[in-house]
């Protein structure tokens, strides 16, 4: 979607400079004003060093005031954030910055170890926040309007190949999200959004837009903490939580038999298939959930559920968003209702591709749509209930865990002749990844020895929590590993109580 | 600004269908469900009548369910719709039929004769609702998406320079002004929205939009009813009403000591400079206005009033709503704070031209924007106040005098119920202001004491040098006073030496 807008920073300061943009955990407050004066002067820093329009930065770092301010000093700049998952390994971090052909990186200076390990694997100009902060910054145009088709961010996911492609999203895709959820959710006068989703996943990231397109304080959390949060929304007027279901199940846990008052007006769910027990306790306490449905290429929100559906359409994520559109595909014809298919999207807010992938992009999008990889069904009335992540997908505590990235690093291993991965119900992530490991005949490799080796090419939640010896593992006539027969391999282990 | 979204009707059918659409002043309702299928009835036998995918269709119409049908059926028929005033004159139509090369005509059957002359004087197919309503249905295709590239509408205004030229507005010039509205004045789960201004001019036909944008209903009256208004508002959850001046100020005289209750947020008075009265009297009364600026060419509001701002800035149209921008023009250069000028505007909701006009539309875009015509000033806060209309604009030995300045001025004064005034050619200052002025029925105040009010409050050049005694001033379908009408009923006295 191409076409001009004022550039969003600029415009929100000169609707409502002293409106709230970010309020801390700690309750210091950082007005829209100061926002962009923070931003302006960061991206004068940021040009200093020799970032220019159309470079590619990486940013690495927990949410924080300062990396609020980094990537909107990208805006100024014009420059291409790249954002980083602080979770990953020196590997894959290294993987994706020469993919996304970065030249820069910002880190915070918590990643100062990994940092030096990195610039061992790839060439590139790396700063702290601290180092940007403390150049003299040059003066810089600043856009007098922002051009919708431009690239803004390139954020990596596994998609539905299992290896990790990076996602561009532009202003307009940016921007029509933040419109889309609008008109779904309404716009209040005091509405505060409390965003504890790391800022490099686009769930926390679109947050920040919203901010800037409605005027809305955003509640920063560096890290998810259910009393605090609890808090947040009984006392300081917080009426919009994003969540995933590993954190709302434990502000439920925390909330004890209190209770949120009416200025809460949305839980919204996102993060994969819900649990219907949560879904359950939320209705009982009066918890207005709102389960919502989307993904890095759709820039976040793609089909919510109306808050008005929320206990009668209990476990969908309701409809398609205004601008977008949604279909489900079975065996190439639209599926009836109540069939389960592969969900396909389309609209303003959807990517327009992978960076420099252009197979993967043939194969993802067909006619303007994009095949999700995900598997649901509309009912009667036309509500999407999402039943299966891509298939293989394990999610583990809102993160996407691709079963194909494990077990190629799990093949590395000497004495590994063939591996599988799938994953195993877990009460407090939903679920955690359990590989299953045919070893060469003469190999004497242990299980310890096997995740030691994954925790330092994974990141932590990457890495198996259970491993199992195995003969053979269920593969096709064409080879094909069928995961979904070693998803059923594990229920039988688990309910025979065969291991350990 | 290209790019293309779901149909708009069928996808707040998609996403609300039972939620209510219209609701007509006796309490009838129509459902989304309803008026989507309404609407395709229609599109299919104006389709059997000829009309075609790009035809121009005029629609001569007073407010009616009927007329919300016809508009929504060029949708389907992909047909671009040119509103006709139906205050205007037959020879009035004709040029605007004739000049947009319009070739078909719906009308509402209160016109018949009219339309009887109107086919003398240009060559048209003239269909009455209910003769379109009595051919079968063509079945026709429904386009899955909307080009927001499109035209939708033509409106016929005379903008600066006083002769009629069609502005075009696209699909995307509406839906962005919806968006940009709703960034603006939020939007709540309980919003209804009372439409009493002409549908054919755009503050009218602009709240259809937004209904379908934000799946909100709209109370729809064929015309002003302070009485029946003030009703909905207090027992029927209104919660906006559209106003001009005149009609708030009946509002509120027929309000009595009654009060609008908590559910009511929002006022939004547009169509010209408010009187300072006015506006006191809302704040006294905690009426919630929200002054709006805004014209055919940008699809209503171009820049409102947020009502944080509504008290501590009275008499201001705000900031530029979200995608627009706004700047001041004196003398070549852009004007400082506080300092007078033409009012420039850009952004989506702004149109790309009128039809068929390329001198005047070569005067009136530069570099994009669009010159307005219009004067008024940016407070040192950025916020808008418009003094006038650069062609009501009376110039009295080289100083400016905006007649609205002096219209709110004399609506203080005890007795007086309405105002106008207007440029009196003199000899010796060029010219000198002139006021029409309609008393209160039972009031007996004499022209010297209105001369006198007036030279407490006004500089000297700017008291009324004439003044005389109307039963009523000359207002448009939107109760929008038209001070050429004015001018020229003064040329009219002057001649006929009436006057003394």
């Amino acid at each position: 979607m191409e076409g001009k807008i004022p550039h969003w920073l600029d415009k929100r300061f000169e609707l409502s400079p002293d409106q709230t943009a970010i309020q801390l955990k700690n309750g210091k407050i950082y007005t829209f004003r100061q926002l962009r004066a923070d931003a302006i002067a960061f991206a004068g820093k940021m040009k200093t060093l020799g970032i220019q329009r159309g470079d590619h930065v990486g940013i690495l770092s927990r949410n924080s005031y300062e990396m609020v301010v980094a990537i909107h000093a990208l805006s100024y700049v014009e420059a291409i954030g790249v954002l980083l998952n602080t979770r990953l390994t020196v590997r894959e971090w290294s993987f994706q910055l020469k993919d996304s052909d970065t030249s820069y990186l910002l880190y915070d200076h918590h990643f100062k170890k990994e940092i030096a390990a990195l610039k061992e694997h790839v060439n590139i100009k790396a700063y702290s926040v601290n180092d940007v902060k403390s150049v003299r910054k040059t003066s810089i145009p600043l856009p007098d309007e922002m051009d919708l088709g431009q690239t803004f961010t390139i954020i990596y996911t596994s998609g539905t190949t299992g290896f990790p492609k990076g996602v561009q999203l532009t202003y307009g895709n940016h921007w029509w999200s933040a419109v889309s959820s609008a008109l779904n959710l309404g716009i209040h006068e005091h509405d505060r959004w409390l965003l504890a989703l790391p800022l490099f996943h686009v769930g926390g990231l679109s947050i920040l837009i919203r901010s800037l397109a409605y005027g809305m304080p955003v509640h920063l959390y560096e890290k998810f903490d259910a009393e605090a949060i609890n808090r947040e929304i009984i006392e300081n007027g917080v009426s919009i939580v994003s969540v995933v279901s590993v954190m709302l199940e434990d502000m439920i846990r925390h909330l004890g038999d209190q209770t949120y008052p009416e200025t809460f007006r949305c839980m919204l769910l996102g993060g994969g298939p819900a649990p219907f027990p949560l879904l359950n306790a939320c209705k009982q306490r009066n918890i207005p959930v709102v389960q919502t449905y989307g993904m890095t290429e759709t820039a976040s929100q793609v089909s919510t559920l109306n808050q008005m559906d929320a206990i009668r359409k209990l476990g969908s994520a309701g409809k398609p968003l205004f601008p977008a559109r949604l279909k489900i595909i079975s065996g190439n014809r639209e599926a009836n209702p109540n069939e389960i298919g592969e969900v396909y999207v389309k609209g303003p807010m959807v990517t327009r591709g992978y960076y420099k992938r252009e197979k993967a992009n043939q194969e993802a999008f067909e006619h303007g749509w994009l095949k999700t990889g995900d598997l649901g069904y509309l009912d009667d009335e036309g509500y999407l209930y999402v039943v299966d992540r891509r298939k293989d997908l394990i999610i583990s505590g809102g993160e996407n865990v691709y079963p194909a990235e494990i077990e190629s690093v799990l093949k590395e291993i000497r004495g590994v002749r063939d591996a599988g991965v799938t994953g195993k119900k877990d009460n407090k992530w939903g679920e955690v990844p359990a590989a299953f490991i045919v070893k060469d005949p003469d190999s004497f490799i242990t299980k310890e020895e096997i995740v030691h080796y994954c925790e330092q090419k994974l990141a932590k939640y990457k890495v198996p929590k259970e491993v199992f010896f195995v003969t053979e593992l269920p593969r096709n006539a064409s080879k094909k590993l069928m995961r979904r027969k070693l998803a059923e391999t594990l229920r039988q282990i688990l309910t025979r109580g065969e291991h350990e």
